[in-house]
């Protein structure tokens, strides 16, 4: 057994309260151990056992890494000319998503993997150690089923959304295609899922829809999660809460009735700005979520169509200036939090026995991630005691 | 001679109008001749002329090399605090800088030095490939040409602003210091330096004074240029033009006799956005300036206080999110923009006898500087013809 020391921290996030204060359980000067791929020591520097090797963090914060607990990575062709137009004034809608669907049927497997290891590599880059990856843009049985194996190459934290938008070929019979999502093409994704999605919005599902492809995806052994309140009121939050999903995401706009549930309840709100950011549109108030006790997460939403970005230290920025959560809070969000949305107690968190997922910032504080914004502060990127 | 063909671009920025359609000037499926660091030719590929050495840009867009016309870059120490603390509900003063001129005051040359190293190095990353560096932070006669020699050792491009503000030691006899300024500080000053500025706003310098920097500036040979109208409307950006100073930098606050000074005047309005970002403030009206016919230019601010990033990417996303510009407008201005805030026409530019100072991105569109947030997609920077 090779015991690793991380030394020279400036600041280590553990996410563990019992380890130090703050919501972060920050350690100042403080040292790592690393063993089978697990954190076997988190502590001051001063107090470190003795190691087989030693590395330096140079003096930058250390933190866990990133979970992304939302992404898009299975698709072909770009929208940069939507994006462009949005920017000019054209309002966004559910539509455009059809363009990538073709798009993403037409293409061979070697291209969607490709694209999917471009963008989880940049995702790594930028300090994401666990990444959920959705399908949706397959929209038929065997697209649905071949981007949830390409997915699973890459993560286990993959997420069957057939029911993402009604593809053009079923508007005129909607419950056929919700007839399909939760017969043949779940059973066609459901040995590559882990979790089964819907968008709960308007122009995608409407509630009975959402309720029917979840209970399907949980009668096949799926966990719950859903896109909700996006872009407008609705049912999603409520769902959420009553189907006992893990997270529901975007939650844009919420009642008082919805933070309510969602206070009381086990699911996490997910927050994307980059959504918002690249369609114009209000961010989410997390610190409403915040005061009233809701679990919050921060994720990219990466997409070619809303939120092309893979930067979660961006998002964290945004989660910022533009919603009202500390430095601390969008760094918990975007660890802890994540960790939380996909039922995960083994990452967002450096406590012994954790995986030892971690990130080396070339800062010395957490907090350069929001003070810094677009600097690529991340330094160095472990997964499973290793780095990559 | 050799001679370099850059090839496979998907798109060339040349932001020359006779050489391809749009504001910049885009030539599709293009390639760039380079000899002794000047380009030689820029044209379709098809037409390209022979060459002794020949590159790929792999199919990546290739634009001008960034012109950032506005940091900050000598100082010491950081100001982590401030920014939680106005992330928190407190409003940004211009107090905070008075932090920064102690620690800078304090660190030793080669703190300074390193600190302008680390900084460029993260510009140069991010596509800048011509700089502006400030003083600001030291305020005695020692110290302020103590940081323009050191800038003076990375660029060519150094601004004197001993008018950045009142040091508290003088702050019972402001026009003590304004002829300090003026007077001894200008005199060593000067040999390292190119350019005056002055921060003329609330808590700063009032418009007399102001002018006073200014002129004495001119009279030792700087050319003017200014800070006005970043927290509240006043006189800077009359002043600018009434001096013909080349950029007046941050323009927030706008009357509409400003913009129409600006607009009949061959003065820059250098927008600053990270520095709105960085205080939560609202941000200038690009789209005001430009529907107006005001030459605009984007820079980082990079600033210890209210604006530490070194992304021109970052600041170009946010002129398409927040501030009205396309995307071509905002790759514009920080390119053809901030080389017109330096009056300089050999950059900025890609065309016979310009530098050979550009970018090579990682994607097929210079829109997807805004399409993609946050993504680091500047994948090679060459300047004077040379990879850096």
């Amino acid at each position: 057994m090779t015991s690793l020391l991380v030394a020279d921290i400036a600041v280590l996030v553990t996410n563990d309260p019992a380890a130090g204060p703050g919501l972060l359980g920050e350690i100042r000067g403080a040292a790592l151990v690393v063993e089978h791929g697990r954190v076997a020591w988190a502590g001051p520097a001063i107090a470190a056992p003795a190691c087989d090797v030693r590395v330096s963090a140079s003096g930058g914060a250390v933190l866990p890494g990133f979970v992304d607990s939302h992404t898009h990575l299975v698709f072909a062709g770009d929208r940069l000319a939507d994006f462009t137009g949005r920017m000019s004034g054209r309002p966004y809608s559910p539509d455009g998503i059809s363009s990538t669907v073709a798009a993403t049927r037409a293409a061979p497997d070697e291209v969607l993997t490709a694209n999917v290891a471009r963008l989880l590599g940049e995702l790594r880059a930028g300090g994401a150690t666990t990444v959920e990856v959705k399908s949706g843009y397959g929209l038929t049985v065997a697209d649905e089923a071949r981007a949830l194996a390409i997915a699973r190459q890459f993560t286990d934290e993959t997420t069957f959304l057939g029911a993402h938008v009604v593809p053009a070929e079923y508007a005129a019979d909607r419950g056929a295609y919700v007839d399909l999502v939760t017969g043949p093409m779940l059973a066609a994704a459901a040995p590559h899922a882990k979790w089964i999605d819907v968008f709960c919005d308007r122009g995608a599902f409407d509630e009975s829809e959402a309720r029917a492809v979840c209970r399907a995806g949980m009668a096949a052994g799926l966990g719950p999660r859903l896109h909700g309140n996006q872009l407008g009121p609705g049912p999603g939050v409520r769902l959420a809460v009553e189907l006992g999903a893990a997270s529901v995401d975007h939650c844009t706009h919420l009642a008082d009735a919805d933070i309510e549930a969602l206070a009381g309840s086990a699911t996490v709100a997910t927050l994307l700005p980059g959504a918002e950011f690249s369609t114009r549109s209000p961010y989410p108030d997390a610190r409403r979520l915040l005061d009233a006790g809701v679990a919050v997460a921060l994720a990219t939403d990466c997409n070619p169509g809303t939120s092309y970005t893979t930067s979660i230290p961006l998002c964290i920025a945004l989660a910022v200036r533009e919603m009202g959560m500390s430095p601390a809070e969008a760094v918990h969000a975007a660890t802890a939090g994540g960790a939380r949305a996909l039922r995960r107690d083994d990452i967002g968190v450096l406590r012994p026995g954790s995986r030892a997922d971690f990130v080396v910032l070339a800062a010395p504080d957490p907090g350069y991630l929001a003070y810094r914004p677009g600097v690529p502060l991340v330094a160095g990127v472990w997964k499973d005691g290793r780095p990559i």
